[in-house]
């Protein structure tokens, strides 16, 4: 294993390999945001394939939808978005560049006063804090400043026709609570049930940062799973973070650097009976992956009283009415694929050299397999490792490679995480076989081109 | 076939069978906006994973990416969105609805105005043009309007600190050409080659409607193919036109049913060569389904002049730099959807009874198999009936589904169309066998337990 994991590395290795590129490079980048490169886009979409297999696909008592990013305006008056969902800002009179208030007091004092404007204000006056940006220290007050992105859209008006605002929306699990009713009149769902998601969400963070981990434009996956209010929660809670923990452990997640952060009573909401996160140890320190949190029926009562619709659950056996509690176990799409990346890196010694390997759980890989001709100007090889790619890749992702030695291309290949090379090379003529070289051992072993295909397929599984 | 497809049918089979609801509606419904369900994320992520598999994961000549919705404000200065991406609109004074001024004019007169703003003024001033929501002629100037979302982010302001506009991406393109640069210097991609995405887009529709075919926020499936400026385009813009055509009749759409549409040549944009829509005729009219444009080098030109990066190709054969010109093809994820739903749609007299059923290609039918105990009240056949779809779930995606008689859930199956009914009897515990019932022939035939995934797996290919 690599002796420093710096996020330098990492960040370097997916630029370098098309896994993630600064988003708008060329425009000089873009609010710290990022855009997915070749071998980025499959290693995330494995990672949401995974997971919509195991919790979706695979459970007979979860369902998935996928609703839209701009939903009803009143949705998130209902669900508290509108009143509640702000962060403190400060802005540096002198540089104009803007920072979370409770932030920039805190470094400087280590006092939490998150919620505190009053308190920040006046801490921030006394003009002792100096601004991380510019060295002055002549702030604006402390003010809140609600995270979510606002537009306008045709046709969303008030009663005299004038514009309201139409948010992007924070977090996907508002599409799912709008839709509870809809999913119980068309499926044959009972209580225990859950509804997944995986989409896109959107904060207007005052400061976004650390690579992935913190986007202003994000994706989520996320499950509202609902339950009886008079069942017993508490071991279904923790069977929850389990399936969270085991989820990151088979996107590659190391086990020691898993930990989890119970959310003290008085920082929870009136309505959470219980709130996890799932932690893990990242080079910037240890921070947030995944969440839980037990939110009773506040969501389904505030919608029903929003709307004015009955959502509530009839119980087939007795034959009772009720409002469903439920538990939100939260999934950072962007997060897993920056703890797939740091858990895969590895550096080795391979005699006078260091290797670099990024050793991804196989089902994750971008690619599975690498065909190869030795030489690009021998078209017998090459034409051979064609044919070889064209029936491979109806089972696999497959890539094929002629570019410069084979060394370079092996080089390439571990980088990118390709659990399997396979070399075209003059015997293959003669015997009908390839070279397969395995990614983590470096071994290389002789497979019949016939059995290839059985071969790798057992091997990937 | 049904007598007459309405889209009435398939709005409500959509909703009933939790394919397609509409958006918010416990809130009265939002933006005509619509929400996918259970059965609707399946297969609109079945559509997408057959159109990644073969234009990018099959194609050596293609490498994926996927780039942020909110990207850099110049990056639409340059495409000409900002200037140029314009509707005309006008606003009826009295009910205060807005209306496409140019379909009001055109609906009314015959005549297309459009881009003619003065004069579509003057022809609704005259007032002979009535409110088609409320009978009234008081008009608005017709004014332009344009179509991207606009919002703020933190940290995106002009030099004096003030916020300026962020756009939602109106098309996937973008993300495509500002990612050209980092792609070339990671990827050993050679002209010609593409790069393709998958993802949202938004366009502010003064009117959006038909269902999922004009929608506000939606979904696209885009590919910017580079070619060299002296390459002969003309066959490659026929064989993309019939890569696209291929790819629809994948997805269930009946030749008869598409056509094609050039754009005249007095319409197109200064740079483009050929503009060619792939047409459907669906239940509201002949529409476009997809199309593709050559747009000559007109983006990475405006890009490099806008950013002031050379966005050029050095051929490693002739050493020689150019700025590649780009066949684009579009596919919108939506309107695949619901040509596949329409194309699916089917009614058959059986007996007395008329069955709906839903003929997708097996390939991306939501559910592959279901499986049934014949009674729910056998826990013997229950117990049974889960193994199996235990052990079909890790080969396909299946359901699990004991409710109501047995003819009840063929015909839910019938209507959700999935391709395989898997029905556990009280001789199963004797035969160990199943009865496997064809959702297009409906007949059924007995098959062993331990032979269920393979004849499955071959039925399904």
């Amino acid at each position: 294993m690599a002796k420093e994991l710096t996020m330098d590395k990492i960040v370097s290795l997916c630029k370098r390999r098309g896994f993630i590129f600064p988003a708008c490079e060329i425009y000089g980048g873009f609010a710290n945001a990022y855009s997915y490169g070749p071998y980025g886009v499959e290693l995330k979409n494995n990672i949401k394939k995974l997971w919509w297999k195991k919790f979706v696909q695979d459970r007979p008592d979860i369902v998935g939808i996928d609703g839209p990013i701009l939903l009803h305006p009143k949705l998130w008056e209902a669900s508290g978005h509108v009143g509640g969902f702000n962060d403190a800002m400060v802005d540096c009179k002198k540089c104009k560049k803007r920072f979370r208030a409770d932030h920039i007091v805190e470094d400087a004092t280590g006092k939490d006063m998150e919620g505190d404007l009053a308190g920040m204000s006046k801490v921030l006056a006394e003009g002792k804090i100096k601004c991380p940006n510019c060295g002055a220290s002549d702030w604006t007050e402390a003010r809140t400043f609600n995270m979510m992105f606002k537009t306008e859209m045709n046709g969303i008006t008030d009663e005299e026709g004038k514009s309201i605002p139409v948010y992007l929306r924070p977090e996907t699990a508002g599409a799912i609570f709008v839709d509870f009713k809809n999913v119980l009149d068309s499926m044959r769902v009972k209580v225990p049930f859950g509804i997944a998601q995986i989409g896109k969400a959107f904060r207007n963070e005052i400061v976004a940062g650390n690579f992935i981990f913190r986007l202003r434009e994000f994706e989520q996956m996320e499950i509202e799973y609902f339950i009886s209010p008079e069942a017993k929660w508490e071991p279904l809670f923790e069977q929850w973070l389990k399936w969270q923990e085991e989820f990151a452990l088979e996107i590659g997640a190391r086990k020691e650097n898993i930990s989890r952060y119970e959310h003290p009573k008085e920082k929870l909401s009136h309505y959470s009976k219980k709130t996890i996160d799932t932690m893990y140890n990242f080079p910037f320190g240890i921070k947030e992956l995944y969440g839980i949190a037990h939110r009773s029926d506040f969501d389904l009562t505030q919608h029903a009283k929003f709307s004015g619709q009955k959502l509530e659950y009839l119980d087939p056996e007795t034959g009772k009415r009720y409002v469903p509690h439920v538990l939100e176990p939260t999934f950072g799409v962007d997060r897993s694929v920056l703890v797939a990346l740091l858990a895969a890196y590895d550096e080795e010694a391979t005699g006078e050299e260091t290797r670099t390997v990024m050793k991804f759980p196989k089902s994750i890989a971008p690619i599975k397999a690498a065909v190869f001709p030795l030489l690009k100007n021998k078209p017998e090889l090459v034409e051979k490792a064609k044919e070889i790619f064209d029936t491979l890749k109806t089972s696999f992702v497959c890539e094929f490679d002629d570019n410069g030695n084979i060394g370079k291309r092996y080089r390439r290949q571990d980088e990118i995480g390709t659990p399997y090379c396979v070399t075209v090379d003059f015997e293959t003529l003669e015997d009908k076989a390839v070279t397969v070289r395995d990614r983590d051992t470096m071994k290389q072993e002789r497979v019949k081109i016939e059995e290839l295909e059985k071969y790798l397929s057992e091997k990937l599984k």
